[in-house]
């Protein structure tokens, strides 16, 4: 790859640049707004202009509601030889790009798994994707060049390409992105009913397992809106867990309940209990260099 | 404070009694684990011994449903002239204690709201207090004495003491402490049910989100059968506005709904959100310190 234009240059976009511009490729960078591109060209992400001709790979870094109309509108205009998305849904924008005509042959989608709490170009790493999965999704009909200047995107960005199907993509994150992030936030919420002699009593625990849940309401209702139908299943199911937990609670707070029904209830709550202590054993522990072990072999 | 016992010689029991002895408390540990009170006696924090005469202050260091037998016992043998424990429910264990005719002017409940993901004396840490609230819950026939003494406890932690009833510390932990465990359990267990490909993807925002599940599985269920009905009332709150966020998600799938409907379910959508975000940002910031800033004034 000897040239990318990076459409969109907030955190994910000019993080990108700047790996690129690491690894000695031209970038060019395109935002609606123009703060936005000076800011990261002032970093030395690249240069604020378009491609005096077609560079080898444009990255559509936009929101995902505005990935297929970007698609359509830098297909149009040759930007690039080929295009690739940085959205953290993939289902919904092939779709949108295929009922607006877009070129699929030389389209392929990417996600790479990586963010700060912080956005826009200033909160921009050049080493943000090191050693992170970086999904990409070759739709039926993508060419093959297409799909290997998307693989060598991720990998002078030092992440590590894994190809999905974009439906097992946006089932993985509805599971352990989506799903998380939504009901975070409705335990979060439920602290407005709390009074501040309450509150004072809260501390790191609490903050740790609701920091996602501090995200940027505007991006979440998008993302969330994107893949609604997986998260809601995901949902659905904690749905029907919580219910058999709060039945179980009821008997052990009530007292009433024969002691076998105390039994049971006891021994469900320990069950859900151990199968969360199972689940999060699951989650993978990344070193800095980005090695993976499991959370056992971890020792976490 | 000259002596005190203490009941119970695990991560809270030994960090108490290394905290006293560094303030000239002659501390005594009792514990059915022999190796576990030798273990605390090795660290420096007292001798494994009955006081020779009751001590000024007993601490029950025992999980919360050996709180009222503890007491019970203790009294009998005149252990201390005045009793307290550290359980992380407080109306249960004051009932039972009634129930068994325990002197109830000689005890005032505590909880002082700090731990470890570890357990066990070898995790004690003799600042693991510093800085943090200690609820102290004095009943209605606790005499003056007793309430001082626990304050002092507190104080000589480096604790700082929060007056509060049974009824209201317990709806107090399940908002901010029971329920986020219990829901945070749920999330984690549905990881079970990812595959291999699908839990590559994920990271250090979904082991912050759920780590307070790692908790041990037997201790939490009698953490929450002890304080089952408050928590069960949050949990129910939570499953209400989890279908309703269900819902919102199913009509934005469907992509069938009208228009004006779509538009109703993204706002809800994104304030089901947004009172994430409000909500998350109660939560106290502490120094190092223990100098407590409200999640906005620390620019978290």
């Amino acid at each position: 790859m000897r040239s990318a234009a990076v459409v969109g240059t907030g955190l994910i976009g000019t993080s990108i640049a700047l790996a690129l511009r690491g690894r000695g490729v031209a970038t060019y960078l395109i935002d609606r707004d123009p703060e936005a591109a000076r800011n990261a060209a002032g970093l030395g992400a690249g240069l604020v202009a378009v491609p005096p001709a077609p560079a080898d790979l444009a990255i559509l870094a936009v929101p995902p509601q505005h990935v297929a109309s970007a698609l359509r509108e830098h297909q149009l205009r040759d930007l690039a030889h080929d295009f690739t998305d940085v959205a953290s849904v993939k289902v919904r924008p092939q779709e949108e790009a295929a009922e607006l005509g877009c070129d699929l042959s030389r389209y392929v989608g990417g996600h790479p798994m990586a963010g700060r709490e912080r956005s826009g170009p200033l909160a921009a790493q050049s080493d943000l994707f090191q050693g992170k999965p970086w999904v990409i999704t070759p739709g039926a009909g993508a060419r093959r060049q297409a799909v290997d200047r998307v693989t060598e995107l991720a990998e002078l960005c030092g992440a590590r390409p894994v190809v999905m199907s974009h439906a097992q993509h946006d089932r993985a994150v509805a599971l352990i992105s989506h799903t998380p992030h939504m009901v975070a936030s409705l335990v979060a919420a439920r602290l407005l009913h709390g009074d501040e002699s309450q509150l004072q009593l809260a501390g790191q625990g609490l903050r740790d397992a609701t920091r996602i849940a501090a995200g940027d309401a505007e991006l979440w209702t998008d993302i969330l809106g994107s893949n609604a139908t997986a998260v809601a299943d995901v949902l659905e199911e904690i749905a029907l867990d919580l219910r058999e937990v709060v039945d179980a609670l009821r008997d052990l707070g009530a007292g009433a309940a024969a002691p076998e029904r105390q039994r049971t209830s006891r021994a469900h709550l320990t069950t859900a209990l151990a199968r969360g202590v199972q689940g999060h054993g699951r989650i993978p522990v990344r070193t800095p260099g980005g090695m993976r072990l499991s959370g056992v072999a971890a020792g976490k």
